[in-house]
């Protein structure tokens, strides 16, 4: 499955301070002599910036609001825009609002319901779009963003189908419109969502995949025509198979990855943008970078469109269900996507399952594109034994300082890293473990 | 129906120098001395510009070349590019090839069929979308433009809905992806293709449709839910009825009508460009007009459509068919539509049949925005009966005058008409008819 983590920030600890800004229970600071508040475990962005930002704290228990369902939780989807997030590339939650609890995705049993929820009963098995909150033991989630789940399907599917699904789905049929026959680019191919396109598009008969992925997880990758490195000329190597251009792509990059996938559309091809997960790569950590990055992103005239036969659309979950509120429309996306599970058209490809505490290799992993389907969190699950030495270091440096010492230090840690970054690389400095991630590393960049 | 014409330029008329060089039958000039060419009655566009520039003429018959079909036309469909191809606003074919036959849609008899064409045959009834030459007696068109109509479709319906409603299909299912319950804006409602999407539309359950069209003609149009008048403050008036946006903005007009749709759309909405008809009013004559035309319409960042979900397309049958090779695509939608035709689904609403020489009056009435529903041109038509004194007039001019002579005529009418289309108004000024049109006029601006 995966190497032993050696990353020490994500040991279990209490941070009272944090605890007491808590925004989970919606409450103010309070009196200490009251009745001790109960704790869960829960995955917390302390800050903004490399991994060790992320840490499993013990947080008070989400207080149910109403309309609220409250959710014990058995699994969790890591996401791409959760590495966002941790970097502050997307603002929402907004970064004033740290520390927050993570996590987009969750799945789990009803633990009660709020007033004034009527589809959704204590012990319904059920799965989640949060709006963060979602990496704990408990979460109160808004029923519109709660979904029952089919009752052959596991927390684990459930976790892993929900959010890549609803955007392989949308970008597929409600924006893609794709028929039989047709060509589609996805980048990532190896990705959640990309592996969710793979198996979408086999419900239509003859759709040729073409996907990019580093090269060294080709062979893990099934089902795709035409597999190429996204570090070489893809373009030539696409133009030149399919000289009359194709009829999809699908671009969760963005950058120059645009103005390419454009040009690769035949007429009436569509272009889709549904992520910037370029923003997240060292390289544009410079604002020189970043400013080249958006710089490379033509704007386009919609009479150029209407030349070329041409349609450009972006999709961003997150916005249509929290800024814009079209959650019905996720969830008729939802129903049909559970129901093509039942069907058994459709199998989450599951990459890896992690403990909470081992978070930090986990989103390195997705980081450096080494997974190939979805990357799930289990709030149950047992750590990965980490060599006892820096567990013990680790303790004598936390215990020998205040929180706020703690909370200087982080912010070092993270400046430190956001240096790393500038290499392209992001590794956890402390735990000094490229050696045993060389073998993968090699062709992954 | 409607008024008779008094415009007096496009009496039967034969012009030696043209003939001459006619491309209808991709030879060079011929001796005299060989026997004489047949020839046939057809619309010829002269020079760009006002209605002048459109005659009948007798043009040589179209000989038959490889892979074409030889078409006996019986009904011919007008259609806006036919406009902005008089005016030189599109340049395809380009304007110096002129003078050439215009129309860009026929139905009629297969009266032969060149080498290699094995699925059309002799006495086939058959639809065409000809890359120009379709309004004649006579047509020769590439067999991939040839369509078999359904025993049952007239050839008027055949040219009343073979363009307008691949147009309209593509615009609602292909690029907009129309579902049940969706809200759709469409431009110029009363046009061919408006007319289409309305019936078009009604296959799907509950679509709301919002139309635009000139007050005049608000109570000819049918099966719209909301009729707006263009010219007043209709973004207004829809954001009241939908707070929530639109799903789908068709749009026909450009200019400032492409923002103001984009502005419209909910998340998930689609705008579709396919037309820019607004190009033909008087108002964009003027340099400085036609700039503001193009100024006006706003270039879009891909990372706009991502955070807004939304989606930018371009619609252009002509580009598609001529200069894309996507005509195999086409031809399964024009499959598609008799097929609904056959089904009883839909029936093309026809506005007026025209006889060949009362082409400036339709061209009029579409420019004026009169019609509801699709212009036909019928060869055999017999003209509406003109004042006899102006077809004297018009005689005893032309004979006096050589061939050159008439085409220097022609172009300094066609200078004098341009002058015109800046009071944004398109008239033959020759007729003096603005009289008997005042009547429907009023509201028509």
């Amino acid at each position: 499955m995966s190497e032993p983590a050696t990353n020490d920030t994500a040991q279990k600890e209490t941070e009272p301070k944090e605890q007491k800004n808590g925004e989970q229970n919606g409450e103010e600071e309070k009196d200490k002599s009251q009745p001790a508040v109960k704790e869960m475990k829960a995955i917390v962005l302390t800050g903004f910036g490399g991994l060790k930002s992320v840490k499993v704290l013990k947080r008070p228990e989400p207080q149910l609001q109403e309309g609220e369902v409250l959710i014990r939780v058995k699994a969790c989807g890591l996401n791409f825009p959760d590495l966002m997030l941790r970097q502050g590339v997307i603002d929402n939650p907004p970064k004033t609002k740290a520390p927050f609890v993570l996590g987009f995705e969750c799945a789990g049993e009803v633990e009660a319901v709020g007033e004034g929820v009527t589809d959704i009963r204590v012990g319904d098995r059920v799965a989640a779009l949060s709006e963060s909150k979602a990496w704990a033991e408990l979460v109160a989630v808004p029923a519109k963003f709660v979904y029952k789940i089919p009752a052959k399907m596991s927390f684990e599917d459930a976790a892993a189908i929900t959010m890549n699904y609803v955007v392989a789905y949308a970008l597929l049929f409600e924006i893609g419109n794709l028929k039989s026959d047709q060509t589609v680019l996805v980048h990532s191919v190896g990705g959640g969502v990309g592996q969710a396109v793979v198996q979408l598009a086999k419900t239509v008969g003859g759709v040729k995949l073409i996907g990019t992925a580093s090269k060294g997880k080709h062979e893990s990758i099934k089902d795709v025509a035409h597999l190429l490195d996204h570090s070489t000329d893809y373009v030539q190597e696409i133009k030149k198979e399919f000289p009359d251009g194709i009829d999809l792509v699908l671009d969760c990059l963005c950058g120059d990855d645009v103005n390419k996938g454009y040009t690769l559309l035949k007429p009436m091809g569509r272009y889709v943008l549904y992520g910037a997960s370029k923003l997240t790569t060292g390289e544009t950590k410079s604002l020189f970078s970043l400013a080249k990055f958006w710089w490379q992103v033509d704007k386009v005239s919609p009479m150029k469109l209407f030349d070329e036969n041409k349609t450009l659309s972006g999709f961003n979950l997150r916005q249509l269900l929290y800024a814009q509120g079209r959650d019905q429309y996720v969830r008729d996306l939802v129903d049909r996507i559970y129901k093509l599970y039942s069907e058994g058209q459709i199998k989450p490809v599951v990459d890896s399952t992690w403990a909470f505490e081992d978070i930090p290799d986990a989103m390195q992993k997705m980081h450096d594109r080494k997974n190939v389907g979805k990357i799930i969190l289990d709030p149950a699950k047992e750590p990965i034994p980490r060599p006892p030495e820096e567990v013990v270091e680790k303790k004598r440096k936390g215990s020998a300082k205040s929180s706020k010492e703690n909370k200087e230090k982080d912010n070092k840690e993270n400046n430190e890293e956001n240096k790393d970054n500038k290499e392209s690389k992001e590794e956890a400095k402390a735990g000094g473990d490229s050696g045993e991630k060389a073998p993968e590393n090699g062709t992954d960049k």
